[in-house]
């Protein structure tokens, strides 16, 4: 029996200035929460059907897990279909963000879209990216479709919020190569790339802001395959980041 | 003025059986109702606020073309926030698909997120590949959201629906090479990859199924960038769609 208290104060967590109260956030579903015991994330309370319960209890130790029906999941849930499982988590502790000359990152200016976000973070944990910095209007990491998306890749992956001008600067100053991706530049598969730096993405409808393009030595694009006058004007920024990541990771191979 | 037969008529086409009964679908907003301006879609109605109309009407010619107000769209409209402006189109024309064996394919075995398969055909569209093949129970390529998240691709692309092992015997009887993505097989950096043939990309939970895979005659699969205790099970199937896009299209250039 869950309170009404307790329906609330989760409802409430859909909400960034809940979350950041709380400092929790609500991962959903039998994978995401299975994702959770593969990384160092701490879990305030598990809400689960019986079922659940009996097959995965004992994976979960230490961890205060409250039986819910049917109908009180779903009234905590924010899926279509309503999850066996639910936990309430603590975001991550904080990291400042050290650039590392050795390491490759992703830069994204101004992503929006939950569903972008998390996927994007899925792919950097997919190739290995070392971290990704989000300018702080970015969507939160914490939003519930990001972790959805993110299929527990958000637990992994280390994503730090910044102003997005500093850190750019910070890398020309440790000669980190910045790219960023335009309609545009270099043709990304012809171009040199190199193993370390920092590649930015943009916004879903405006591509990379003019603020930080100018932090930008080397700008790519990957090549239409299409004719010009029949052809979408842009990628999704999430399958703009897989052409990319893949290119990168192909050459360190 | 919208009447209240109208508003029915417009929300009833959410639902895939409605749109089958009419033959029509919805797309919504400005750069979505934009696209059809540069593809071979028929308009039925557009349904618009005063200052689209002012700006746009120009170029939608023998359109009819109704003025809504805010209140009115918002009504009609499934967008998070409602548009300035929305249509109903007519179907495509089905065409049969004839299998070229100089052509390059997408089949998609069970895609049934409609954000993924809108992403997909976007990304087709990008680098140019010549058709998609959908099994039945893929989702519905005229369902709204896959609609929004084609961004207009939806219009130009070929999407062909049938049942994936006929037209898999028919390739391999035409000596066409059917690829299929999996966990494992030939590493696609380093594989052999033809400029013609069809792609097999699998089901967001389930992957390529057994049924389907019995006909793919090249397994290949995007490296890990990763450690594989703390990487992700997979990627996300528009991701993975990007990345062997992207490798097919490089090869060609």
């Amino acid at each position: 029996m869950i309170s009404k208290n307790c329906i609330k104060h989760i409802t409430s967590l859909e909400k960034k200035k809940f979350r950041l109260e709380s400092g929790t956030f609500i991962a959903e579903g039998r994978k995401t929460v299975a994702e959770i015991l593969r990384s160092d994330m701490k879990i305030k309370t598990v809400f689960a059907l019986k079922s659940w319960i009996q097959e995965n209890a004992s994976k979960f130790k230490n961890t205060d897990i409250q039986e819910v029906t049917q109908e009180e999941i779903s009234k905590i849930s924010v899926m279509q279909s309503s999850p066996e499982v639910l936990a309430e988590v603590f975001f991550k502790p904080e990291k400042p963000l050290v650039l590392d000359d050795k390491k490759l990152y992703l830069a994204l200016d101004s992503v929006r879209d939950p569903g972008n976000f998390g996927t994007i973070i899925r792919i950097a944990d997919w190739f290995g990216i070392d971290g990704i910095i989000a300018s702080e209007d970015c969507v939160d990491m914490y939003n519930s479709k990001t972790v959805q998306a993110s299929m527990g890749s958000v637990f992994r992956v280390d994503v730090f919020y910044c102003g997005l001008s500093g850190i750019l600067q910070e890398a020309q100053s440790k000669k980190l190569p910045v790219y960023g991706t335009f309609l545009e530049g270099e043709n990304i598969y012809k171009e040199k790339l190199s193993k370390n730096g920092i590649i930015v993405l943009g916004n879903e409808g405006h591509g990379i802001l003019k603020e930080t393009e100018k932090y930008i030595n080397k700008k790519i694009f990957i090549p239409l395959g299409s004719f010009k006058d029949r052809a979408p004007e842009s990628l999704n920024v999430s399958a703009a980041t897989a052409v990319v990541c893949s290119e990168f990771f192909r050459r360190r191979l």
